[in-house]
């Protein structure tokens, strides 16, 4: 353990990562620099600082990464409709990549030989975490303590804390919530607690981003978002950068009840887990980009997307996004949103996401055609017989041979 | 056209169709076998049987298909967890390949060597009714009226009919849907009038099926559903048949605002079309069978599913229920539901389908192992580290090789 | 039949596009623009001049397109390592969607409206032909003769040569083959004659362009050749324009018996059919791709594109070339492509094409970890313990839970 | 590592497995069951009898599993067309979840908690052994000692040999193949040696199990192989057990210079690795399997396979043989090939393996309507028209839209 000489912390500021601090450094014998970022999760940085100077730390990295993860990480995985396990949204999985790139380029930056997480030995985060690590710097040491120390009980780590003068709030660890949670603009997620047990329902008193379908205005909120190459550039009319976006978004879900999700889903490391979910913003972003797309985009380019789409969010989940079939498929997905512009009309009411009305300069809708009033010749109907005919030949074959088919 | 002796009409008993009737008659100089069914379209079928004989048909069949249609064509298809495009819960596709087998095989008893519908030839219906036809009678021949007959506007149809002294309502006619609407058990649709518009919203009267979620109860309503081999085969512990499911489904989805759809999507023959759909028992099958999935289901099961889903939603679209490759895809789906058995508990409130509860004998979710507490040892966290350096191997081998994966 | 004034025709200079030129004339009484490419099917193209002006055309097209036709759309189609049905190597296929945008150029060079092709009513070119200058061009007129007239047999077809005094070379017709044949750079096909019977061998005169493996040299040749994005540029380290690759590699394989095929493969109209092929360089270039991409592209990358392989087959088998899901296909195929670059050395032998060498400086091939040797610490074994446990961990719960897998 | 009882050996009776046992003995102190297995390797299984013995081995398996080996491994796989990176036909992969089965049968009919194998920590086999244990016996404790010993070079285990009297046959061990090899009856693989360089050719003297298709005979052989549900149950008419056929397909294709291949390929623990295999028998029912299909398999029954056969090559290649994916995918297989039953003609020649004749009472080919003679109305050619015309719909919509196509 003494080849490390310094590393990177993902440093929250909070209890556990304070605790890490120390024992890198103690275990370690390495220095280590400290890497806190605002991706939206709602909390000040300057006490992560004003901590992490207390506790010695040299160098201290504080930023704000809103705009960047929600245009280059956010928006392009909306592109793709992305659902994981046809409900997840995938708001934890879509922040690490940036995590962990801003880890390794803080690693070069600061001439560190070794990154380190917070992340425990069960769940995905170690693993998007670290992917990314390796992927873009073949060659770090990665040191994640949940998987290495002994102080595995809350008791162990207060005494730890104790032991090493680590600032506990105490008043704060009283009212401490029951669930893990993480947070960034996308979402936050709750887990553990009574979650642990998938019959039970999730207590009112748990969420915090928004508040129930029950608790929300008696009126709907209509809003109109405004496309371009598959990305919202505005709301109501008013032009806003995607992380104000997402922020406004989220706000006005929140306020109506949208955005809750309560789910089992299948952990890459091969474990199921329950995990409830708030994505106000995002539930709103997957039903309108389908709406816009929806008269924009070709069929078989749709279908294309549809059928890509779960091998896509399986990558983002389980920590490819660093890999070349990301890339690959991003690609593909970017090419095809290039048309994907104009305008959804949509209506939030009571945890109901709407969309009544679509409009675009690129739109392949064509009334001429689809009426059932007179077409004036654009369609020809009698272009169907053939068409259902040759379509049914090889069935036809196949049943005069006798082949059963029903 | 004189080679046509006896055809079998899907006959509504409504103006349409009975001019179809009398049409085919005089056109093909031939007899006409009416087939009437209750898909539970929650329309009376006598009015039809008087109707038919009134017009002098001498073979009627009048048939209650409810139980077979959910049993054999709806619930197989909800395994699967089938959605077109994103948002459409087929409720017209799915219907189409039992009315098909039905008129083939009245067809077979009565001597008939056609089959007739009333479906235009802009549509996907006429797909899916000869797509069938074809593939369970070969040698069928197949009249389709509105891509034959010159009676294209309403006036013509009304004159034919006045000619023909076809009864017309016109107490009824008066106060004729501006929507082209279609029922049975799963949902009812309405298309053209204003819908020909993307933008314009849909009138709060043209639902029928739904209250608004604004209209509906103040208070939610909750309901425990058992599943059977991936089957609703109990609601509320109450043991019912497949159709008995859906119908009490609709009522309480419909009571709750559920199930209200309003998309454009792409028809098979090319256009893109506006529709809206009224799906309130499906729209809560679909969740509560994804939630009894989330803990019965092997993970990779789960993605292959999830995977081969949207192909399996197309086959359906389109028309391809009678072929080989939509009875290999069941196959395997129809396999992966043997261990779908358990309870699902679910919160309907004003248009929300929320599941806050799972259980089954058949769970994989196994609460020792994924707990944040301590697991005594069903779980060695340091496995995770091997696990991720060789899946990280292929990626840390190109980055030493120079490959840039940001 | 009257509203067409001027259509261009794919015309061979053959007899059957001979009487359609005629045919085409008489029949709309039109203006006829001829247009003759130089696809590399061995053919002197100024006959086909010749004859046109002689029949008094007076637009007339003659081109080589051989390069373009290669480095356009062999090489992005051979990127994939495109077979369809397991076999086929869509030699015909990729040669349509070049005849159909000039056609609809030279249409729009010449105020031309409507296009006119010899394919009949039973194949895929027809298809092939028309959806790509539906594309391209949405309001052209498309005249397929073999679907509108009645000249269905050699004999009523030599009548109307007669009659409209078109030359027929009554030499050339005496030996003429008993196969309908089809050919350009990428292959030459056989259908019909003995070929209708699928238990039939085809004869040995039956082939045009390689030796019989049996009739190839008893010594070996070996090739070296160079690949540049996924495209071959140099043989043997001479650089070589796509269209002199495949010349030379047609000649090496015909030489060495490479290239035959026979099959019966499903045609898009929904019929089996038996067709015979030569593809020389096509079948040698397969291989060699294949080589080179083995060193050097991502495992995910390669499984992805094996996945996505036949889907993309079908859509050029099918004629759907000018399509946005092919261009989004293509986009994702050449991403791929940017570090398949290196040298495959093949050994060719008496039908045989066996890759024995690959080298690349984008080699992702790593000897030092793959070496059954001293690794000297590059891959740590004990990483596979973990590795293992955690793919394996969804399969031991399932297991302890009563899950039955064998 | 003191609670190891017993452990289930895969026992070659070879230098390494020997050690492999005293090295069990001594470091686990617990007893050892030996499991030797017939899987066609060619090798005699009573000197691993005598072997066992003479250590001391008190509970010894030997096994002949050949038949079911082929009936219910290789077949199944067979029926697939299963091909991993378009190339290798997974004979080692194939014949590792049997003896995984084995080893697990005889743990619980021997009360053995451990197994243990002769795999390396670098390579698939490792995992597809384990995977498979722990499948089936969720509780095993499995003993790979190439991941937890120090004898990592070759002198190393001679000395431990030599101190623990482990007879080494010195003769032999002269003469040692150079290459690391493993043989059933689908395949021998070669690895290691000069292959570790992709650049170097295979050394004649490598292949034993074919000629070259140099050294084959200039006259070729023709069998002809007849199916039943996608199996071949007879050559040249006489009936033969699965086994019995692969044995006789490996003797003509030997014979004939048939099989060899050399490949790099992608491991699933991560790295490129060199491979070279003869698989003649294989080699010849993967071109005749297609064959048989090609008149049976509707088009898109075969294009689905042909789409999911990728990811089911994955499954097997990376050890998943004993899992719910691989038995749904399977499942859709089988039912596939319940029409795959006639007779397929082929020729064998240096190398090549050629179809050259398919018949079948199942076929879907229609002579009366694929012909280019006259049809008698089988197929109405004016059907393709309506046919590409409603095909080409969205792309003339887009077109006419200004959507750019090429």
């Amino acid at each position: 353990m003494s080849d490390v000489k310094k590393v990177v912390l993902a440093y929250s500021g909070g209890l556990d990562t304070s605790i890490i601090l120390k024992w890198l450094e103690d275990t370690y014998n390495c220095e280590v620099v400290t890497f806190t970022a605002d991706l939206g999760q709602g909390e000040e940085l300057e006490p992560a600082r004003a901590k992490a100077e207390q506790m010695g730390v040299k160098e201290i990295y504080i930023e704000d990464l809103r705009e960047e993860f929600v245009r280059d990480y956010v928006f392009p995985m909306f592109r793709a409709n992305t659902v994981y396990e046809g409900e997840y949204l995938l708001g934890t999985s879509i922040a690490r990549p940036l995590i962990a790139k801003r880890l390794v380029e803080i690693a070069n930056a600061t001439g560190a030989d070794a990154i380190s997480h917070g992340a425990t030995g069960k769940g995905n985060d170690q693993v998007r975490f670290e992917l990314g690590a390796y992927a873009l710097k073949p060659g770090v040491k990665v040191i994640a303590p949940w998987r290495e120390w002994d102080l595995l009980s809350r008791e162990k780590l207060m005494a730890y804390a104790k032991e090493h003068n680590i600032p506990v709030d105490f008043a704060k660890q009283g009212t401490k919530s029951p669930y893990s949670m993480d947070a960034n603009l996308l979402h936050i997620s709750y887990e553990g607690g009574i979650l642990e047990d998938p019959w039970a329902e999730p207590e009112e008193e748990m969420w915090r981003w928004s508040v129930s379908p029950e608790a929300a205005p008696d009126e709907p909120t209509y809003i109109e978002l405004t496309y371009e190459k598959g990305d919202i550039v505005a709301i109501d009319g008013e032009r806003l950068k995607p992380h104000e976006v997402l922020e406004k978004l989220n706000k006005l879900g929140g306020a109506n009840g949208i955005g809750r999700l309560d789910i089992v889903e299948n952990r890459y490391v091969g474990m199921k887990s329950r995990g409830a979910y708030e994505t106000p913003g995002g539930t709103i972003m997957l039903k309108a980009h389908r709406a816009i797309e929806s008269i924009t985009l070709d069929r078989e380019v749709a279908h294309l997307k549809d059928e890509l789409m779960p091998r896509y969010a399986e990558v983002i989940y389980n920590g490819y996004w660093w890999s070349p079939e990301r890339r690959m498929l991003q690609e593909m997905i970017d090419q095809s949103q290039e048309v994907v512009n104009g305008k959804v009309k949509v209506k939030l009411y009571k945890g109901n996401v709407i969309p009544v009305g679509r409009v675009s300069d690129d739109t392949l809708f064509d009334e001429s055609i689809a009426t059932f009033e007179d077409d004036a010749g654009a369609y020809d109907q009698k272009d169907a017989e053939g068409f259902i005919k040759l379509n049914a030949l090889r069935l036809r074959i196949a049943a005069s041979k006798g082949r059963k088919l029903d």
